[in-house]
C-alpha cells in the first residue's frame, strides 16, 4: 500500500538504536502485574537537536510540560528519553509535575549525564501518582544495561493496551555517507489526530538544527501520527520527539536533495509506526486508508478524511462490511469544511480496482455485490473527491467492533 | 431530574394533535418491511407560523433543503408536514429534490390545502431514492382518516432504530386563556449536536410570529436536541419544526411573563423528547447528565459538555460502571475551549449526595467504593466546574454498549 521510496531501505528490526549512537534498556518497575517491563531508558552519546510536537488537550500532563518546557529552553542539549507504562502522570497537580522532574534527574544520575538533558513520556492510566521510586529504581536497573539492541525492547516496555511492540528504521545513502533514521511507539487505543495517548520516539544519526527540525517534525506529525484515529478522542500525554545525533557525520540541511530525502525518511519511519498503531487498534479487525482529492488546501482535505474516520457510523459500517456509503459522505458533511454536495464523489477499493459508489454527491449505482466484496475486505481503501480544488491529504482508522467496548469498558481503577 | 416549572401541566399521552386545530394519521406505503406504519401527515386547520432548525451539515438532504427553501419564501403559512422513514432522501441529486416537491405537493393535494404550505421531513437510509408513488398512496390515505388523536401514530411511524415512540404535552394558563405545546420526535443513533438523524416536530395553538418564534426555537434546540448526543455523529436531514397555529387565541409575545412561560413550555417539550431520545439510543443501557458550570459563556459551557458526551472512552467507562475520571477531564481538554486544569472539578451523583471526584484538575482521594456504586446506576449525573465564569449549561449522553456496535454493522443495503 505504501511503496518505500527508492532511496530509501528498510532495516529488519530496526528501532530507536539502530542509527548510530543511540543505546536502550528496558526495565520492570512493578507497573505492570504481569512482570513485563514498564520503564525504558534510551541514551545518546552525544548531545541532541531535538523536535518535539505534543497534544492540543488543553488538559496536558506532567510530562508533556515538563518536556515542552526544557525543549524550549534547550532544544540542542538532549542526551535522553526516559519512559514509562501503565501511569500517566496526568491529572496529577503540582506533585505530578514534581514527580516528573524526578523522573527525568533520575534518569540523567543514572546514566551519568548534565542535568536538564532527560526528557519523559508517561502513558496509561490518568489521575494515579506516578510511583516514583520503583520508576527510579527501575531507571536504575536499565541504565546498567544500555545496548544498541535495546530499542525493540523499549518499544515493548512503553505499550499498553497495544498487542505488538511497534518500532522500525530506514537508511538511505548521501554523497557524505549514510543516514539512519529509527522510531518507537505505542498506540492502539485512545488515538486520534491530536493524538491521544500516542507516544512515539524518532532517533537519527543524521546532525541537525533545532530550528530546522522542529517544522520538518510538524509536517510529518500531520502526515502520520494525526493522520490515524482509532476512537476521536485526544489524550493528555501525545508526544512525538525527533533526536538528531550526529554521528553520521552528515548534515542533510546542506544540500536540498539530500533534506528532502531525510524528510521522506522521517515520514516513512513515522507512518510506518502510525499504521502498525492503527492496525493494533483496540479490538480493530480491519485498517481503512481514506483518500482525499480536490480540496482546496491539504488542511481542508484532512479535515473530511479525519471527519470520515472518526464516524462511529462508518466504523460500524467497515466492521458490518456494509458498503453504506451515504454514511461516509454525510461523515464528510460534517467536518465543518465547505461542500459542493454535486460535486462529491466516493470510491472504494481494495486491492483491485476503483469501484465508484457515488458522483455528483449521488448514488453511482454501484454494482453491489462488486461492493459487498469490497468491504469484506481487511484493507479497504476509500478515495473521497471534493471536486474544489488539487489539494489532497491521507487519512487511516480502523473499525469499531464490539471488542473494542469490552476492552474499554474495563481498563482502570 | 428536571422538575416541571409549576406553571406547566404535562399531558398524558400528549403530542403534536393535543394543542388545538391540529390533526393527524399514519399509514403504511411499504417501507417498513413488518408492515409498520411508515408515513405521517400532520394537518393544521390555519396557517400556522413556523420557525425551523436544521442540520449544520453540509451534505443536507432534499427535505431539507426544500423545508429551509419554503421557510424562507412564506414562514406564516404552513399547513401541513408529511413525513417518512426509512428512506432518508439525502444524496439523492435533483430527481431527490423533485421527490421532496412531489411528496409536499401530494400532501397538499390530498388534503385539499393551497400550494407551497405543506413542509416533508424523511429519515432513514441514504443515498436510495424516495419510492415515491408508495408515499404518495399513504399519504391520501393518511389524509382520509385525520384525526385530533393521531399524534402518537404519526411518532410510530417516524420510527427507525427506535425502540419506542415518542411524544408529549404540557398546557398552561394565561389571563387570556389556556395554551398547549405538544411534540413528537424520533432519534436513537446518530443523534449528536446538530443532530444527527433527529426529527422533531412541535405545534402549539398559541398564535405567533415566525420572527419572533424563530430565535425562540434556536434558544430552546441548543438546550435540548442541540445538548443530546448518543455517538458524535451528525446527519444530512435533522429537522426541528415548531409550528404555531393561534387556534388558543392566546398571543403570548403581547405579554413579557407569558413569552417566558411560553418559552419554558416549548423548552419542556424538547427537553422531554430529547431525553427520550437519549435514553432510547441504540443499545444504550445508561444515561448520563453532564452540568458544566463555571464557564464564561454558556456555548463555551456546552462545548465542554459535548466534548465529554461524545468521548467513546467515557462512554465505555460509564458502561463498565468504571468511575474513570482521569477520562472525563481528558475529554473536557479536547473541547477546544481554553482550561485552566488546575481550576477543574469534578463531581458525580447518582440519586444521592455529589461525590467530588477531582479538584484542581487532580484526584480529590474519593471513596473509590462510593464512586464505584454511583457509577453502577442507571442515570448517573456529573458536573464539572470550569472555575472561570458564571456561565452553565447541561448536556446529556447514554453509554457506548456492544449492542451499539452490532445494530450499527448491518443497518442498510
Amino acid at each position: 500500500m505504501h511503496p518505500l521510496p527508492s532511496a530509501l531501505a528498510d532495516i529488519p528490526n530496526g528501532s530507536v538504536t539502530t542509527p548510530r549512537g543511540f543505546t536502550a534498556a528496558a526495565a520492570h518497575a512493578g507497573l505492570k502485574a504481569d512482570g513485563a517491563p514498564d520503564v525504558a531508558l534510551l541514551v545518546s552519546a552525544t548531545s541532541c537537536a531535538t523536535a518535539g510536537v505534543f497534544t492540543k488537550n488543553a488538559v496536558r500532563a506532567a510530562p508533556v510540560v515538563y518536556d515542552a518546557d526544557l525543549l524550549a529552553e534547550r532544544p540542542g542539549r538532549v542526551r535522553a528519553v526516559a519512559m514509562n507504562a501503565r501511569v500517566a502522570n496526568a491529572c496529577t497537580g503540582a506533585p505530578g509535575l514534581a514527580a516528573a522532574r524526578a523522573m527525568a534527574q533520575a534518569a540523567e544520575q543514572a546514566a551519568a549525564l548534565p542535568p536538564r538533558t532527560a526528557l519523559v513520556l508517561s502513558t496509561g492510566v490518568i489521575g494515579v501518582a506516578l510511583p516514583l521510586e520503583q520508576v527510579v529504581d527501575a531507571l536504575r536497573a536499565a541504565a546498567g544495561r544500555l545496548t544498541p539492541d535495546g530499542g525493540p525492547e523499549a518499544a515493548r516496555a512503553i505499550m499498553t493496551t497495544d498487542t505488538r511492540p511497534k518500532h522500525c528504521a530506514v537508511r538511505f545513502e548521501t554523497p557524505a555517507g549514510i543516514v539512519t533514521v529509527g522510531g518507537i511507539a505505542k498506540g492502539a487505543g485512545m488515538i486520534h489526530p491530536d493524538m491521544a495517548t500516542l507516544l512515539a520516539v524518532l532517533t537519527t544519526d543524521a546532525a541537525g538544527e533545532p530550528a530546522g527540525l522542529q517544522p520538518l517534525l510538524r509536517r510529518v506529525a500531520d502526515r502520520s501520527f494525526n493522520a490515524i484515529s482509532v476512537d476521536g478522542d485526544t489524550s493528555t500525554n501525545d508526544t512525538v520527539l525527533l533526536l538528531a545525533g550526529g554521528a553520521s557525520g552528515v548534515d542533510p540541511s546542506r544540500d536540498g536533495a539530500v533534506w528532502k530525502t531525510f524528510e521522506d525518511a522521517v515520514l516513512q519511519v513515522a507512518r510506518t509506526l502510525a499504521l502498525a498503531i492503527v492496525s493494533d487498534g483496540e479490538g480493530a479487525s480491519k485498517v481503512v486508508e481514506i483518500q482525499v482529492t480536490g480540496g482546496v488546501s491539504e488542511a481542508a482535505a484532512r479535515e473530511v478524511g479525519r471527519a470520515i474516520a472518526r464516524s462511529t457510523l462508518v466504523k460500524t459500517a467497515i466492521y458490518g462490511a456494509d458498503p453504506n456509503w451515504g454514511r461516509i459522505l454525510a461523515a464528510a458533511g460534517a467536518a465543518g469544511v465547505p461542500l459542493a454536495v454535486e460535486r462529491l464523489s466516493l470510491q472504494a477499493a481494495a486491492d483491485g480496482e476503483w469501484l465508484t459508489l457515488a458522483t455528483g454527491g449521488a448514488t453511482a449505482h454501484a454494482d453491489l455485490g462488486a461492493a459487498h466484496a469490497i468491504f469484506a475486505q481487511k484493507t479497504i481503501r476509500l478515495r473521497v473527491d471534493l471536486g474544489l480544488g488539487r489539494a489532497e491529504a491521507v487519512v487511516w482508522t480502523c473499525d469499531l467492533t464490539p471488542d473494542y467496548v469490552r476492552i474499554n469498558a474495563d481498563y482502570t481503577s
